[in-house]
């Protein structure tokens, strides 16, 4: 055919693409080859219809000439994908007083006057662009259907267009002209459009679904939108046209017999069937499961279109699982379905999809899932909820580290500030717990423990609210949840997942808890575990405070002594838990202040605590205050000024390994420096760690291994890792703070400027979210080179938040590094979308450890 | 003459050098070889030396004989540098009881008894190591001497040794073994000698000194050890040896007749005659003003040895210009003659040597010079003397920016916290003002205004002290002090550097002020105007709260407008002063916080000034405090945000310039941008203030240029200095900020433990001192490489405290930027320093403007 004919023909071999007229042009052709009984379609290109908008005329003469006489059309919108939406469908074209006249014969009188009337009345708002409110739905009588043509002639100067193909073209003007206004072009962009997207239309002889004998339209699919599972689903309506089944759900049938109510199975058995066997064909035919729209006149089935069956993204993981598990599409596909950004969906309770929803507050969705609980304004609130088994919902204007316990304590956790990489959203984040940040719109009186909303209600400490993490809002009452999909197909799609990736993926976790969930979600180990969180138990923070405020080296190391066993305790569990796998820990990091009380009432209970007058623990905490925390005396300073601090935690990680090893499992603990800028700070530390474990080996009679390391997170670690990695096992960059440094720029500072500055495109990305692959990216190659060129066997990896971004695990494949290590929650997106990379990627250069088993997973594809 | 020979008789002819048998025996040589009348000298290499030192037996007879029967010898340390010091001379060795006999009939027998006196208690005490006290000075009666060998003899359990080549054998090992101690070696290396210096010695025959006729002994030297003038210095003393006109000055004679005293040129007038031409020889002939130490035998005048004049850098400087300028070297070794580090001691007043100095407290010599005052406790008190035209030393804990006023108003400062690089630190060096900071031993009572030191002396409010800044010293009362020396010797050897050197040296200057004193020190510009400082005058502070709290956008414009003719006149008045020179200017660069109080009372009188209740007050300033300051909202974060302002300081800037510009200067101003992290934020930037500056010259119809560049203090930002090249004039690196980002180190906060690290040798220096070349440094490195690729002709400097630093302007050089910028009173240092490295060092690769003046001074030198 002429490339440049306004219109096609749709048949099996016309030469046509979703990319030149839209992907329900395409879908037609590919119902039509599968021998589905579609009525007559003519498909108009994305050229043609650009032109039509832009004022060229075309002759619609031979366009209805293809259909017959007496034909009534549907003009469908096909865009080069489905779910950019475009103009509401318009069907019935061609209709006037003529036709009115011929149908009332064929389908009787009423149903000719009812589709006239529709037709009008859709043509009046649409095309003429007419007040809807004109044009209220009405019984189909003859004087509704005078008036409304009255009012058209009315308003419009001109009476109704008798002519088809004057109201075809009129049509196909209007709809193209609506693709191309702003509001659809910008509404079309945010779900991933091109400025330039074009629209291709459909024109089809309508199936009238109206008539004699057996005759209506209806939709079905053939699994859950919701869930997944195989349930026929979808609504028959009698003497109804395109999806009125669906809107009119009251009016219309069930399908299948084995439903609630009367059903298309029993009034029209055969047409029934023959939908059942369509959607088997549909199946295999276009590797996917659909959603088809059809139609019965005088009982003889059409099938007029048909979609991508709607779905959650749990359901999307459970079909694409049950696809390929009957082999219609493979593995790979499988995994290549499933957006790995829709899967913390599946990891946490949700509010159900029909739920009613009654906001309070809006604010960023900071960490997903949902909880339902009271409301309580303060940790101490929450602990005491937890401590009666009451689900709890923490409200604070901010979190600082004194809430964490609080947030342990609580089902989910809003702030008023804060943004995404917030102490309360890195915090949730790595509980697993719903968090909604910034909801400016709300007001909090923290003394009379309310929640004002912006339209003045007012909730008080105890009143039951949900918090919805995934969408960043709280909402009034209990509305339904669903309860997470860690089933079978989850795990079957994770598992091919695994076999695909070609990097590691390891967790982030400082608690035994953390550990479960980082084995539950499969991590290969722990990437990071913070010892300091460890330090912030009631019991052991009275320790830390005899230690800070030790005056003698026999009294911090009695101090010490007594954390000893604790610590013991804490990496015992840690090791029981990973069962072998690496588990990575970074020694003592933050300042000392951090465990010391900021309010006057925290430092008169210290004071009281430690026997000492106020004035001189007050005299303390300035002597420890800093004006820039995040630069100051912590990690290997403070390992090096007190050396006995990371000795005690050496050798609780050596007793440790040594009494686990004893129970049969293999323990090779990682210990991590932190915050390391020269390398003979890692030379003094290395040889007091040496000591401790030879000292262990020695009064334990075994043997045990360990490698040490180094958390580059200064932009000097990274200059300097060649002369590290000498002295050094693995590398592992911690991002956040490499990123803090790099940019000269704190994360807990930055929120207030943060959303601008993306904004106004100054950061492309927040870059404590995404990687900035340019500057803080290009430190993490120049340290991995250095590394490698003086130990090629070096390992390296990301720890922190940028762990579970794609983006990130693409810099770090990239890279070639070993793995990356992100927060428990995060390790299934991470898996997912490290397969994603691998699949769809150029094989990376440096053969990671992974690589043959990608290989083979290939081979064994399609 | 063979390499093994144990010791060399210094002819004019003989093989020998200061590397082999050090610094006194070579220039024993040249007196030889200049004709001075010296005595016999024998030399012994370091390697005889270490060998007598590690048990090698040498036969000291031979070298006895080349003296003859009856000499008496001197034994002298020679290390390979004078100042390296030695174990002390032994005089008159050989000395016996048959010499006791020969000397009387000689010399007359009191005289021989107190030779033989002398020697025994020196051998006693320098050889055998006998308690000194045992040998306390007497009158040279029989009685003492026989009481003397007495004690040697009963000590020792053996008679005082009477063969003369067993004495000088014995003082040989004990010289050679005293070199090798470690506590010497301790010393020795503290002036910079290497460990394995070595040590050769000197034995000459004894110039008596003692005897019939005019015998005596005297050093002379012909210019003032603390001025450089010429002026005729040193004592004579009859009947004495060595050095004892000098330890028994009240008794000996000056030495010219115009002194005030009986002199030498009156008492023997051909020998002070004979001495004056050997000084005119000696320093023609060894080209350097030299003390020479000489001894009269019945009127026949020796020269016993001469040493470089010991001399104050103010000396030093005179001396080398003086050399110069009569032809006697070159004026390119008159430069490097001159320690650049010596420079301070001249700028600014100083202690006097020949002062009674009475220490109350000690600490780190942050900033030189002297002053002397009324202490003071308070920033406010500091200004109240001012006002009163009192001179004061202020005494703080610390300083932080509220206290600058007082500090501006102090004669002095003084810090019990804080080290090299504290606030205290670095202001006091911008103001030039003397400042000891880190003084652990006092005890400060704020309330009751009192220091007490670390033996309980109290000093109160108004007490008189002086601080020694260039010792790192505080003073009880008013010691004599010397004024600065910046005199016409020294203007003279400030030009000849600058004829040498191949980098531009700028200077940091606020005010003006600081602008006078970098004009007066011919700094090439101002290389680093801080505009921040300007607003904590009193009256601008009120406007700048006024804009800080400004609910509205015109509130905010209306305070800047105030605001503007302020700016515009700091602007004209740096201008002015630096008659064309180029001055850059950094936008506002710190957090609005800053500006405002964190007292209780201060917020309560912010309020009323503001008419705003306090909770308004306390609410707003906590909304603007930051976990990390360094890191937050600041620099062009801030231009970013309130774009108001960078636009006021703009305007100022370019009104200034057609002001000064209509009083035919030519101003080119340079408009620099702190704290950038990304390209986009100076484009942004960038569009603005060239809006401005077309607007100012549309309004006053008139045309100027301006140049732009940024601060490079973010690694990120010397990691895309090629991007941000592509847009700017000029990249200069803020290396105090670039550190702090670099390393992950606050300065503030590193003092805490900077010096145990720089012990410990975790960092080799402290890199807030002296520029990180491995780390920092390859950012600068690789953000000038980036630069220079994009725009070949970009100017690149550094600025900041590392900008006066030798070491950090030997960087610069070899990366071939085009200036350094320090503090005012850094500025003669810093041309010092490049003169020394264009001279020194090996031409840079990339030719920098200077390189064609350097050649040509190369050219004209000897």
């Amino acid at each position: 055919m002429q490339k440049n004919a306004p219109f096609t023909e749709i048949t099996r071999t016309v030469d046509l693409s979703a990319e030149t007229h839209g992907q329900r042009a395409k879908c037609i052709q590919r119902l039509i080859r599968l021998d589905m009984p579609v009525p007559h379609t003519v498909a108009l290109s994305f050229e043609t219809v650009h032109g039509i908008a832009a004022g060229q005329v075309i002759d619609t003469r031979p366009l209805l000439g293809s259909f017959g006489a007496d034909s009534l059309v549907s003009v469908r919108p096909s865009p080069a994908m489905q779910e950019w939406g475009g103009p509401t469908a318009m069907l019935d074209v061609g209709m006037n007083d003529t036709m009115l006249l011929t149908l009332s014969e064929t389908i009787g009188a009423e149903a000719a006057r009812a589709l006239y009337l529709r037709f009008v009345q859709a043509y009046a708002v649409e095309v003429a662009r007419l007040d809807p409110e004109l044009f209220e739905p009405t019984e189909p009588t003859r004087d509704a259907l005078v008036q409304s043509l009255e009012i058209y002639e009315e308003e419009m100067d001109e009476p109704f267009p008798q002519d088809p193909a004057n109201q075809l073209a009129a049509v196909l003007k209007s709809m193209a002209r609506a693709w191309e206004g702003t509001s659809a072009r910008l509404l079309r962009q945010a779900k991933g459009a091109p400025p330039d997207a074009g629209l291709g239309l459909v024109v089809q002889r309508m199936a009238l679904g109206m008539g004699a004998a057996e005759s209506g339209s209806g939709v079905i699919q053939f699994v859950s939108s919701e869930t997944g599972l195989a349930q026929i689903t979808g609504r028959y309506l009698s003497q109804s046209q395109g999806r009125d089944a669906l809107a009119r759900r009251a009016e219309a049938l069930y399908l299948s017999r084995d439903s609630r109510g009367p059903s298309l199975e029993d009034a029209c058995p055969e047409a029934f069937a023959e939908l059942r066997a369509f959607g088997d064909v549909l199946r295999t035919g276009l590797r996917e499961e659909m959603q088809i729209e059809f139609a019965l006149d005088a009982g003889k089935l059409s099938v007029l279109d048909a979609v991508r069956v709607p779905r959650a993204p749990r359901a999307a993981v459970r079909i694409a699982v049950a696809l390929a598990e009957s082999g219609v599409i493979s593995k790979e596909d499988a995994i290549l379905r499933i957006e790995p950004r829709t899967l913390p969906e599946l990891l946490h309770r949700q509010v159900a999809f029909d739920a009613q929803r009654d906001p309070i507050a809006k604010g960023m969705a900071a960490s997903p899932g949902a909880a339902t609980g009271q409301l309580v304004f303060s940790a101490t609130a929450a602990q005491a909820c937890a401590a009666q088994e009451t689900p709890c919902i923490l409200v604070r204007p901010e979190t600082s580290p004194e809430d964490i316990r609080g947030m342990h304590a609580a089902s989910g956790v809003l702030t008023e500030k804060g943004g995404m990489t917030s102490h309360a959203a890195v915090i949730a984040r790595g509980l697993g717990k719903p968090c909604v940040v910034g909801t400016r719109d709300i007001t909090l009186d923290l003394r009379a423990k309310t929640l004002t909303t912006r339209d003045g209600r007012v909730f008080a400490e105890g009143d039951t609210v949900t918090l919805d993490g995934t969408a960043g809002a709280c909402l009034a009452g209990a509305p339904r949840l669903m309860e997470p999909a860690l089933d079978g197909s989850f795990r079957t799609l994770m598992a091919w997942a695994d076999q695909a990736r070609d990097i590691g993926i390891r967790a982030n976790a400082d608690t035994p808890a953390d550990a479960e969930t980082a084995r539950r979600f499969d991590a290969e180990g722990i990437g990071l575990c913070r010892t300091e969180h460890m330090f912030f138990d009631e019991d052991r923070l009275t320790v830390m405070h005899e230690m800070i405020f030790a005056e003698t080296g026999e009294a911090r190391g009695a101090a010490l002594e007594r954390l000893l066993p604790m610590q013991r305790e804490d990496f015992v569990d840690l090791f029981e838990i990973m069962r072998g796998k690496p588990v990575c820990i970074r020694l003592f990091d933050p300042p000392l202040h951090e465990f010391l009380p900021t309010s006057r009432e925290g430092i008169w209970n210290l004071a009281e605590a430690l026997d000492l007058p106020v004035s001189t623990v007050t005299h303390r905490i300035e002597a420890l205050s800093e004006y820039n925390p995040m630069l100051g005396m912590r990690g290997v300073r403070l390992g090096i000024a007190i050396p006995e601090i990371y000795e005690m935690q050496a050798r609780a990680i050596f007793e440790a390994t040594v009494d686990v090893s004893l129970k049969g499992a293999i323990v090779t603990p990682e210990i991590m420096l932190p915050l390391v800028s020269a390398r003979r700070e890692v030379e003094l530390l290395k040889t007091n760690i040496d000591a401790v474990a030879a000292a262990v080996r020695n009064e334990r009679g075994t043997r045990f291994g360990f490698r040490l390391g180094v958390m580059v997170e200064t932009p000097r670690a990274a200059l300097k890792a060649g002369e590290i990695a000498e002295i050094t096992d693995f590398l592992s960059f911690g991002t956040n703070d490499l990123t803090q440094m790099t940019y000269g720029l704190s994360r807990d500072d930055a929120g207030r400027f943060m959303g601008t500055y993306v904004q106004q495109g100054v950061f492309a990305e927040d870059p404590f979210h995404t990687l900035d692959a340019d500057g803080v990216g290009e430190l993490l190659n120049i340290a991995a080179e250095r590394g490698r060129a003086v130990k090629p066997d070096l390992t390296l990896s990301i720890c922190g938040e940028h762990g579970g971004d794609p983006d990130s695990i693409d810099f770090c494949r990239k890279a070639g590094f070993s793995y990356v290590s992100c927060s428990p929650f995060r390790v299934p997106v991470a898996r997912m979308a490290a397969a994603h990379l691998a699949l769809t990627d150029a094989p990376v250069e440096k053969k990671p450890r992974r690589f043959n088993l990608l290989g083979r997973v290939l081979r064994s594809g399609s």
